[in-house]
């Protein structure tokens, strides 16, 4: 098996629990994502978000085509004669106080913006938006309104198509008020509306390749099949998300763009070389996303519930998570691990929370509680705390572990609200939770767990995993191939796993 | 019949479908309430919101007479011969940021004042209280404790009664202490506490007594009596109101209420002209609140439950809302639309909500979650956007729809807390929801609608109500004439609404 | 029998109703509680909340052991043998603008601080932390990430002992790795870490102990016994809580307790007078903690449910309170009675409720809804309201009650969020709610009410008890002796109160 040398993350792939973590990597500085290029990563990620096909007939037919999932806008009355004007679905991720308190999307009736107003209200006020896409006119007057600071969006095809009007015809009066609508809010100034338009770090589109590649979720299962190579299934995963994200994010043409720009009243980016910045800039963080969503590979391998040794007689009634949407959920803690400031390790954790009542949301009815990278104590200068020096300080280097805030406890510490009891409430992590966060994690009352168990069972002497095993009154998924595939290879392996789970129903 | 022509609201009587809301009135600037004018009424309205009747031996008896509900006061131990003091029920607005967060009144154990500290508890801090009168004591010192900042209240009668100790005497040395408590408490100095002296804008009280006469509640169910002239029934019932609150709120002769300004420290105001602007501005808004309520026709008229085409199994099982209690809301959110920022038509909402547990309220089990009227984005300078032209640029006041915020939006955008999902929550709006606010009123949670449906099923090119009738899930209830009333003229009327539904028990 | 003459804080113990509280303490100055001593004394007393004994065999084994109780820890890898590290119990009090959010104790899983970053989350950026010990690494890292202004701990044996390590050995290293990685955390810098140093008031500790011997829950049910001295009985019990409280909290040797110090890196504490200072400080306060806790005698004494008058068909199902937590938690209000502002009675209220969710919490299922104290309103200075005068300003005493907010308003105004319909919510209050109060708490929504029947059904003038007794829907438990002790005396008395109940199961 190839195995990456530089910018490698993860170490102790080698099973002595003697190892530590602390000895592969020594640079004290090494590539990070951004927090703009974070949230624009996550709100082009959420509109991707796997939606529910519609099941009662009251609700308007949602249908997705390859590319571009058009729906009526539920704002568009101008058309008399009942044709629906084409719009995007949209990503949104709202940061209050530079935590990201929530991941919407476009749903059959409420666009993402619509939606985050109903979810979060006047807690908006003084938010960071980062859309996917210009909201429509609509979102943008609601989101005004209730007073956020930021509305940042990707400038491609925005929420109310102008590509489709363009051809459609019906439509363009529609696109044509709305962008003078927008040109009237944005000069309300109140908040900064945007593009974001910051480079990533030099290096970082290869380390987030490579890390992709060698990631537990890739390492988790591949050495149980000799047959493939590894390396080879990662590349060409990510050669096919490269083009559908392309195809789906940017504008083919750089004349269309260009027209699309002045559309939006955006002519300062048409001439070169801000045309080719802005398309250029697009294209590295669609790689970055692509490399990210290649590292779980499909279709063989997924979530798959851990049957408890003792037989318990009956696990928690909540309804399921299907593989779509989990593998969407881990992804979004995989980008978020990007930002950790442990140069050893990055770990990210996302939770997610099932409301009673359904909302006519992209997410359905799940809700985002929390989510968080380690890192140290908020607040901290970057290298405010000591780095990481020679094997011989060991102790100190021990010490670090006293003061790197975890993914989970980020994630738990900045809910939005504690988890409600009746709630199922399910967290998302790239990494085994060590002995230190599992008591936290079980005492915050989370339900269900989905990560890898790469770790499981190991005390590497400044951290451990021993406890996760043995943790009951949880639902544990844990990423691996898919007992049909198992299946397949070899039937001697399934004992360990529910087998009858393509799709989760727990 | 008559028809209002200067100052008319609403446009569109005509049902010509092709007809739009914005081509009848051209004037930039129109007369609309002030603030602190709007949170008087408000508080002057609360006072009379209607209570239930008592069933519950253990609870003291309520009884309210013709214009003075006396009860025994929670904090008067002064009478050793268990001889209850007077006290006023009172109405009570609380204001955060501009924003109505708390309808309260007098119940059968809490002043408003209490139960405000009961229901918002320390978020009161900051906020801006208008009272219908001074609170006793005991609310004002629990109001400066939990720090609210300012204490408006109208100067009549107080809440612990100078009136009636006046010639009952044994709770005059209540009263007196009462006053130097006060006195004391607002020495103290840290909120503001004042008495709300704003005169009407010119033209106002006109231009809401011509609108309310025209307006939907009036004008939905009169045509189908052709017997009755709507301008004398309006007149009628304005009259038989503005008779029923002056005799509630204005203290009868000048001289009795100079003597009741003294024992409530206001000895500023006793002088004329003082004290006749105080009184002449009293009136003023009496016959404003007058001029609203007799908007709303008794007693052949209601809202009555729109029976869906489709039989439903059975409807959510909610407790009732009375025909007073519906009619009552209706009006707060009547009152909201008079501060539109919207020249073409003004429109409030109002959201109240049924909370599990009774308190000891004036409003019983029901709390406000949220209200609003249609305006520009919050923060907007007036006239910052552009104003109404010609006929000719329709575009352009069809695009005035992208940045006017409903009061739909507002009300929801701004709730105190999510809608809960086993709590029953009702909006009341002064006019048919349009297909940009149905979405988003189902989508955040709203289980039952009380409005009219003047417009229903109308495209009005830059508006359309086509999606309400469409709409299910919800209990809806639209102002009309009782069935009783419609039977008594016609039997054959009938067939669409319920018919046993004086009293609503939904 | 002896009574205090000097300092006594409640009079009235005479039976005649026309006397009043306000004659017997004229000084407008007189020893209070300075609000660091509070918050310290708290902590302290939450150290020794009583644990309820592990049920199921899948959680850590917890013993506890007459002074020192040691568990594992959680986030203590190092040992690979499995051998547990010993870590103390700690008690914490957080505080936030001024009003106690929360009491916390370390529980079977979590470490106090844990614990409270689970149950606050980010409402934790700005509050005052105080500890009864030095919490550990984890619990520091996440308290500084959360964005605490203030951590406050009492410089004893600290969460990760040292005592016990120093004899043990092989967790000597984490001990100290421990102390590295506090002082990195420390030189953080962004919350105050500091060791509370403030001396008691000249004559304060005599104070309590003269009152709390006095005090309406000794008074209660010691004339019911000729045989006993109650002073006898009072200073027995004090000296025996005192001799377990100093073995608990003080180091024994001073040379030991410097060795400490240095460990814990506060050097500057180590030379005499400064260590003489701060032990003989801690000495006082838990001089004041044996007379506070020696006020509610053991083991003949108890609360006891009230039986209604009428049968009732069958009490709220809540789940019970052991006689131990009830006694631990109006010890808590005995505490904050000492802050009070009125220097003729101090009153002292704390609200917990109990959650469905149980917690891995050293309070178990409950947790503090709000507490309180009688004084000005906040804000006020301190004499700004006019003190008491001579027997002749009787009306202006009278009106002081209209401006001294009580224990159970400041409790209720400043809770954390409003009752919720479906939980247990139990007030403890030092002193009979008074007729002022009883509607207020009832509007609130509690459930249970522990407190003595001192006053009840007396007519004072300025202040009344008169509705207590007719009060349903609450549960009351009332102090008293238990019905066995009763019994062994004499089987006459019974009668009044349940018997079955020596642990109660409401």
């Amino acid at each position: 098996r190839n195995r990456v040398n530089r910018g490698q993350m993860k170490p102790g792939r080698d099973t002595s629990d003697s190892s530590t973590q602390t000895e592969s990597r020594t640079e004290a500085h090494f590539p990070r994502l951004s927090e703009v290029n974070l949230y624009t990563l996550l709100s082009l990620w959420m509109e991707m978000f796997p939606r529910k096909p519609p099941e009662d007939g009251d609700r308007d037919q949602v249908t997705r085509p390859s590319s571009l999932l058009v729906q009526p806008q539920p704002s568009a009355p101008s058309a008399p004669s009942g044709s629906a004007s084409q719009v995007h679905e949209t990503g949104l991720v709202v940061v209050r106080a530079g935590k990201v308190v929530g991941l919407h999307c476009s749903g059959p009736e409420l666009h993402a913006g619509q939606g985050a107003v109903l979810h979060h209200g006047g807690a908006l006020a003084g938010c960071q938006l980062y859309f996917s896409r210009r909201p429509c006119a609509t979102c943008l007057k609601m989101l005004i309104n209730v007073g956020v600071s930021l509305i940042s969006f990707w400038p491609g095809d925005p929420e109310v198509s102008i590509l489709v009007s363009a051809s459609g015809g019906d439509a363009v009066e529609e696109v044509k008020l709305d962008a003078m609508a927008t040109k009237i809010l944005k000069s309300n100034g109140r908040p900064h509306i945007c593009v974001p338009l910051q480079p990533l770090v030099p290096g970082l589109a290869q380390f987030i390749c490579e890390t992709s590649r060698a990631c537990d979720f890739m390492e988790t299962a591949l050495p149980k099949q000799p047959g493939r190579d590894p390396e080879e299934l990662y590349n060409r995963q990510r050669i096919s998300h490269l083009n559908r994200f392309t195809r789906h994010f940017l504008v083919e043409s750089p004349q269309q763009h260009q027209e699309m720009l002045r559309h939006m009243d955006l002519d300062s980016f048409c001439p070169d070389p801000c045309l080719w910045n802005l398309r250029n800039h697009m294209r590295e963080l669609v790689e970055v996303l692509a490399s990210v969503v290649a590292g779980l590979p499909q279709p063989d391998y997924g979530f798959y519930r851990e049957q408890c040794g003792s037989p318990e007689p009956s696990p928690p009634p909540h309804p399921g998570l299907s593989q779509d949407v989990a593998r969407h959920c881990i992804i979004q803690a995989r980008l978020l691990s990007y930002r950790t400031e442990d140069p050893k390790v990055g770990v990210g954790a996302v939770i997610w929370s099932k409301r009673q009542s359904a909302v006519c949301d992209g997410t359905g009815d799940l809700y985002l509680l929390g989510c968080g990278y380690n890192a140290y104590p908020t607040g901290s200068q970057y290298a405010e705390y000591p780095q990481l020096g020679s094997k011989q300080e060991r102790a100190r280097q021990r010490c670090k572990y006293r003061y790197i805030v975890h993914a989970e406890q980020n994630a738990l510490t900045f809910m939005n609200h504690p988890v409600k009891a009746d709630e199922a409430s399910v967290m998302f992590v790239t990494k085994c939770p060590c002995d230190e966060c599992v008591p936290l994690i079980r005492g915050a009352g989370i339900t269900h767990i989905y990560t890898t168990d790469q770790d499981r069972d190991k005390n590497k002497g400044d951290i451990s995993y021993l406890k996760f095993s043995g943790w009951k009154n949880i639902s544990k998924f844990i990423w691996q191939r898919s007992p049909s595939a198992c299946a397949a290879t070899s039937s001697s392996h399934q004992s360990k796993w529910e087998q009858t789970c393509a799709t989760l129903t727990f």
